[in-house]
């Protein structure tokens, strides 16, 4: 099956701005509509169609882990949040993901998860200040990422 | 400062049903509000109050993502849920803990995440069922933890 037919939405498209890939795994910024509620949101992405976490060998948690934890160090170098948020969930595309998102004590759901109904209403002057970053710190990640191990 | 005067409610209490520990984590049930939307609701806490994922070294990681991973297995062989949900929020309480949830298609949130407004109600049936398991799931939790590495 060739991936633009592909009925998994991680196998047939990136899910977000392409960042960085190698065979097993990409990292993309999200682009859709979540980003309303948390503007640097992230995602460590499978390349193979993998359910659960526990179905990868240890050599492949640790690797994700490690490209997770080189998003997470970037959003806190150059983004400053409040906190990281870390989950894999894949209900609705059971095709492993990491997100990787920065929260700040201001954004609409804090200190709830992005998923909980909005606490208060978007602050465009905050919001606009960290979209002015996004090419720093995409830039940051993409350098980490491609930085010889 | 003694533990029941610690302000961090991870510090204070177990923040669960405690199933093992060791000097670094601990591995726990949830007994709160939030099992009414979701029975299956482990935690993997870390000792120490330490905020971010990334400020553990790669071996705390490492040892975390072990103690996940044998909690997801034996969610995945005992409840046979439809998905295993992985987090590390911290918004409330930065104090590193790992929710491992098993979400079942009937649950009162599928295929939202947990923290998403309901969109059913709960399936008293389905619920009591998977509550007759949990100390079986318990009890595998236990024993994989406590067998020699």
């Amino acid at each position: 099956m060739s991936a633009a037919a592909a009925p998994c939405a991680l196998c047939r498209d990136d899910g977000g701005l392409l960042l960085w890939r190698d065979g097993a795994w990409r990292v993309v910024r999200a682009l859709g509509a979540e980003v309303a509620g948390a503007p640097a949101w992230y995602r460590v992405i499978a390349s193979a169609h993998v359910a659960e976490w526990s179905d990868l060998d240890e050599a492949a948690r640790a690797r994700a882990m490690a490209l997770v934890v080189t998003v997470e160090r970037c959003l806190r170098q150059t983004l400053a949040p409040t906190k990281v948020n870390l989950a894999a969930l894949g209900n609705l595309v059971p095709h492993l993901h990491w997100h990787v998102i920065a929260r700040f004590d201001w954004d609409p759901h804090f200190p709830a998860p992005v998923w909980a109904p909005p606490q208060r209403a978007a602050d465009p002057e905050r919001l606009a200040a960290v979209h002015a970053e996004l090419a720093r710190c995409d830039a940051a990640i993409v350098a980490a990422l491609s930085a010889p191990g």
